[in-house]
C-alpha cells in the first residue's frame, strides 16, 4: 500500500492465450512489470480496484508503455464509480495514444469479457470509496466423446464443429452436440481483493476460486481492530476468506509499510488455511486444467 | 526518461537549511527519494521543467508521501504554462491534502523565492511542448569588517544588526553597514537543464554556476541529428554547453532507455568538459561558499 525500494505497490496480471488483464496499477506498476517480460502490447484490460492512489497512479505511465509497445488495439478499463474521472486527469499527462481507451464503470453483479476468453464478475466491497472485488474465470469444454461418436458414424472431420458446440448434418444423417459431449468440467478461476472488509457476500463471491490474491494489509493479529477501522484484513482474516470460501490457495499481499516483513506473520495465516503465500514480489503460478 | 527496474527517472533535490526544492517528479520519485532519507516534509517546492509524464507522473504519490510525512505549510508548484491544468488532472488522485498547493505557471524570465533562502530563475527552452531550464542561487553576505567596527567604537551587540544590512545607533553614534562590509563576496548556483537543445538563451542562462544538472538523452555522437530532431542532447552537446558557460561541473542525466550504460560515453562529453559526472541514481553533493 506504500511504494518502498524494495517492495512494489499490489497489482496482479493474468495473461491468458497470451492475452493480458491487470488488476490494480499503483505508481511503479509499469516498472515492476519489466521484471517479468511479458509484452506491454498484449495488455487488453486493466480492473482497477477503486481510485485511491497507491491502486491506480501508475497508469499514465503505464499507458505509455503500452503505446512504445506498439499496440493500436483498444485497451479496456473497468473500475467502480468514479474511475472515467480520475482516468481522465490521470489522461492529462497522457493526452494521445495509439489505441482507444474505453472506460466501463461497475456496481457490482455485472460480468464482462476479458482478454483471452476469460469472464469477469464483481461484487461491491466496503472502504472509503467505492471498492471492487473481482473474479475471473475461464471456462473449459466438456470431454468429447470419440466413442459415442464413431457409434453414430460422424464423420471425422466434423467432429471439432460438434465440440465447439454446432449441430452438423451429412450425406447419412445428423448429430447434435449433447449427444457426443460429456459432463460438464470444471475451469478455472483466480479473484483478486482487496480495500475491503472481508464481507460475507465476499465470501460468496469468491467460493471456490483455485487461487485468491487477497490483500493482508497488517500482519498482527492484534492490528484487527485497525483494520476494521481502516477497511483493510489481518493476515488472519484473509486466512478466514479463503478457508470459508473454499478457495484453492491463497496469495496475501498490500501490506502496510510498517509491516517490514510479512513472512515473519504467515504462520497466523497458515493455522487457519494451509494453503498460504506471503505474495512478494514477482511471484507467479500457472494454472492449468484438471488431468480428467 | 524511461523509467527503469535499475534506474530512476531523472529528477533534481536540492537542499539549504533543510529545505528542499525538488526539480522535477516522474514516475517513482517517492521511491527514489527514500533512499537519501531527507524527510518529505521539508519538501517547499517543486519546479516542474514540463508536463510530460516522465517529469510529473509522480506527483500525486509525492503528495501523498508528504501529507503522510505530517506537513502542514503550504507547497509551491513552479512549471510552464500548461502546468495547473496537470497538476489539477493529477490531483483528481490527491484531492484532500493538509496543506495548501499553490501553483505557478512561468514563461521564462521570472525571478521567484524557492525554501531556505534561495532564489529561482527561469528560461524557456525549445521542446515538443513549453519547457523551462531553472537556476537556483544562494547569495552570500560580505565579510564584516570587525577591525573597521572597532575603530568607530560600534557596541558588539549591535555588529550583527549591521550584518544583516540595518543601521544601527547608540549613545555616542551611529553607523551605516557599508561603513563595516567588505566586498561583495560570490554565492552559490546550480542548474537544471533538461528537455531542450542547448540554445543561446540557456548557454548565458546557466553561465558560472557551480553545478549543471543538465540532460543527455544519447551517448553515442552519432546520434547527433536525432537530438536535434527529438529536441534532447547527446552528452557530447551537454559537455559543449557546460564548456561555453563555463560552469563549474556538469552532471549528466535523463538517459535514453537504450543507453544501457550511460558510463560508455563518459569520455565523450569529458573530452570537450573534464568535471563531467554521469548522474546515476544516488548521485548526492554538498556545495560550501568559498573560504574567502
Amino acid at each position: 500500500m506504500m511504494p518502498l525500494p524494495d517492495r512494489w505497490l499490489s497489482s496482479f496480471l493474468v495473461r491468458a492465450d497470451g492475452q493480458l488483464t491487470l488488476f490494480d496499477c499503483g505508481e511503479g506498476t509499469r516498472i515492476a512489470w519489466r521484471e517479468v517480460r511479458w509484452s506491454f502490447r498484449r495488455l487488453g484490460a486493466i480492473c482497477i480496484s477503486h481510485t485511491h492512489a497507491d491502486h491506480i497512479a501508475g497508469l499514465p505511465g503505464l499507458l505509455h508503455a503500452i503505446a512504445n509497445a506498439g499496440r493500436i488495439e483498444p485497451l479496456d478499463i473497468f473500475g467502480p464509480v468514479g474511475t472515467a474521472y480520475v482516468v481522465n486527469g490521470l489522461r492529462t499527462i497522457a493526452p494521445v495514444l495509439p489505441f482507444a481507451v474505453r472506460v466501463t464503470e461497475l456496481r457490482g453483479g455485472e460480468q464482462f469479457a476479458l482478454p483471452g476468453e476469460l469472464s469477469g464478475n464483481c461484487v461491491a466491497g466496503k472502504h472509503a470509496l467505492p471498492v471492487l472485488a473481482y473474479r475471473v474465470e475461464r471456462s473449459r469444454q466438456p470431454a468429447f466423446l470419440a466413442e459415442r461418436a464413431r457409434e453414430l458414424t460422424i464423420p471425422v472431420h466434423l467432429w471439432s464443429t460438434l465440440q465447439s458446440g454446432e449441430c452438423v448434418t451429412w450425406e447419412d444423417g445428423s448429430a447434435m452436440p449433447a449427444q457426443v459431449l460429456g459432463e460438464p468440467r470444471q475451469g478455472l478461476a483466480v479473484a483478486y481483493v482487496t480495500d475491503t472488509r472481508p464481507l460475507a457476500q465476499i465470501v460468496a463471491f469468491v467460493a471456490g476460486v483455485d487461487l485468491l490474491v487477497c490483500e493482508g494489509t497488517y500482519g498482527n493479529d492484534e492490528d484487527e481492530a485497525k483494520a476494521l477501522r481502516n477497511s483493510h484484513m489481518t493476515f488472519r482474516e484473509a486466512a478466514r476468506l479463503a478457508r470459508d470460501a473454499r478457495v484453492g490457495r491463497l496469495w496475501i499481499t498490500h501490506f502496510s509499510p510498517a509491516l517490514e516483513a510479512p513472512a515473519q506473520f504467515a504462520e497466523s495465516a497458515r493455522a487457519v488455511f494451509a494453503e498460504t503465500t506471503i505474495g512478494l514480489d514477482g511471484l507467479t503460478d500457472r494454472l492449468t486444467f484438471s488431468a480428467e
